[in-house]
């Protein structure tokens, strides 16, 4: 009996969400995500050498920009987009023109669950950003929108509304994200344990971002999705996503918004060279010291009610306060405020046009 | 081949721990507990008519306390201790003389982890206790001093050695814990979801702490764990483990002591009527609301360097900020402070001999 092709299913948020992939080499690893991301627009930041021809697989909507965009379009304000470093990822959010991002690394694949069925990371991260944050008081059965689960006895049926979501924190099977030192202590340590759950992180709490699976409402908490200066010229690596994570969880809680973490998992597959790793974080092992009490402790003024004014603001706490601890933290302050005068410049209304009809960057549809 | 049978292991903590159980019923469920609960003491705590004679396994070491027992122990401060209520079961973290206590609902039973194997609860609870905690920073992978876990890139080094664990908050699978309007919207929602997960609850942030499977080091912690007046005589009832759970958590962070959730699983076999339920919850439900923010702001004066005096400290800021809410937290107030009296009273160095050896308590070796 012959049956006619079934008709591709919208995906969700298919209009409203771009894929950021920062890379320096040719995409194979889309084949493998091919069912879940063939129908989205992916943009691709390539890192490094201009001159080198980066290969994506057929049949995907892409625009793929390189270092000689990133100057064109940003001009002098290219200078806080770091080089040779996947930091520079944040370009791709500062250019989509979508309401939300998914941002994930070449070297994650598509994981299994305990059932052995291939995880969509994307529509978990989906749901996680469409549901709300519960970040004023935990639910101990954890996430209580999902089905099948609720609030529990004693939550504060006031506080059952949640805020709304801006961060979906995803995390890895295999290759644990570790520091460069854990990484030589634990060479064949991988992750094997699926915890099924998403969890908000509550209010007041600061965590690890890591940017290998990450998604986000660009229009709650874009601008302050900064990965910083790291790199090519830079003192350190291997902090661009913490360093977003730290900005942007204290700039979502003064403005009550949610960030969630757990599930969807992916497959990490290849763990990092550890001596490179230490060589690019040693700064930071120390460094992070400092700036983790200066993010718990930090308070922004009542009247930045935009993520833009938070981060200005941030900035200018970063330049007094970690700048004692190395000029590295001026010039990353310096940064912080060019890169909001880059966000503003590409995303302010007039510019919107102009910007998706750039004649230079790789397209394709 | 005919072989010796092979003699016990002798569990963690054997003579360290005691298992506190309030009941109104014949304690048959602890049939299915025996491989993991025959070599501890029990301590059983009779609710309601004392005349009623409980029935308790062969085998088990226990010593069985009625409403006689409570009020010829404590005498005058017997005030604090409710009747016709669970809450009646800190009576029993009162009169242990151990270091760790386990509490248990005799409608609980052993769940199964998603391979099939019987969960022993008991024993993860002490795992988690016996192993710091992360209450300054969150670590996005768990527990990061379970076996095949660690603490993530970005965490900080100086953070890594975490703090004491003071509780244990055990799961539920089957019947969840849910407040009554819940179970009535609800009434076929079973949790079939296993999260194999322990995290700590971070600093700052207060959750729904749950009596029916719940670990904590009575050092650490014990006079915080008073459970309030519920029940006969008094206006609310099932809220006697919230209000445990929001005093310890307060003072727990003031003291630098950290509470775990999550794993162990039991399996809760029992969903308590909605209706009686509704009734005895309905006045939580709005003082919640008043109590929650009262918790998530109040401090403790620097001063108070140890639980009586937190507790102390903390009754006086219930009794002046929530005494305007209902007069019953007047005299909530007022029975923290019995209770604090009838702790030191029993647990001052020189009673601690006489106690054990009531001659009136109902005691089987």
């Amino acid at each position: 009996m012959a049956t006619a092709p079934s008709a591709k299913l919208t995906p969700l948020l298919k209009d409203e969400l771009d894929i950021v992939i920062p890379t320096i080499r040719n995409l194979d690893f889309l084949e493998m995500w091919r069912p879940f991301f063939e129908q989205y627009h992916l943009i691709i930041v390539q890192d490094g050498d201009p001159s080198k021809k980066i290969r994506v697989p057929d049949g995907f909507d892409y625009q793929l920009y390189n270092r000689n965009d990133v100057n064109r379009i940003l001009g002098s304000k290219a200078s806080c987009i770091s080089f040779k470093d996947s930091a520079c990822r944040c370009f791709g959010y500062l250019v989509s023109k979508k309401k939300y991002i998914f941002t994930i690394d070449d070297d994650c694949f598509v994981a299994k669950d305990p059932s052995g069925k291939e995880i969509n990371a994307l529509e978990q991260h989906i749901k996680n950003l469409l549901t709300p944050s519960t970040t004023h008081f935990f639910n101990t059965l954890y996430d209580p929108y999902r089905e099948g689960a609720d609030f529990v006895r004693g939550y504060p049926f006031s506080l059952r509304e949640g805020v709304p979501t801006a961060v979906s924190h995803g995390l890895w099977l295999n290759i644990p994200d570790y520091d460069a030192p854990t990484q030589l202590v634990k060479p064949l340590e991988r992750n094997t344990r699926y915890v099924d759950a998403v969890m908000t992180v509550p209010k007041g709490t600061l965590f690890p971002m890591c940017g290998m699976n990450l998604a986000f409402d660009r229009e709650l908490i874009g601008p302050a999705m900064y990965f910083g200066l790291m790199g090519d010229g830079q003192p350190i690596g291997r902090y661009d996503d913490m360093w977003a994570g730290w900005c942007m969880k204290v700039i979502c809680d003064h403005l009550g918004l949610g960030v969630k973490t757990g599930l969807p998992y992916i497959w990490h597959s290849k763990a990092s060279n550890p001596f490179v790793n230490l060589k690019k974080e040693y700064k930071g092992i120390f460094w992070q010291e400092k700036a983790i009490p200066f993010f718990q402790s930090v308070s922004l003024p009542k009247e930045c009610s935009s993520v833009e004014k938070c981060y200005l603001a941030l900035a200018g706490e970063v330049k007094s306060k970690l700048g004692e601890v190395d000029p590295y933290f001026i010039n990353l302050a310096d940064a912080m405020v060019t890169w909001i005068e880059a966000w503003n410049m590409v995303n302010s209304p007039g510019e919107k046009p102009a910007l998706t009809s750039l004649p230079n960057a790789t397209s394709k549809k």
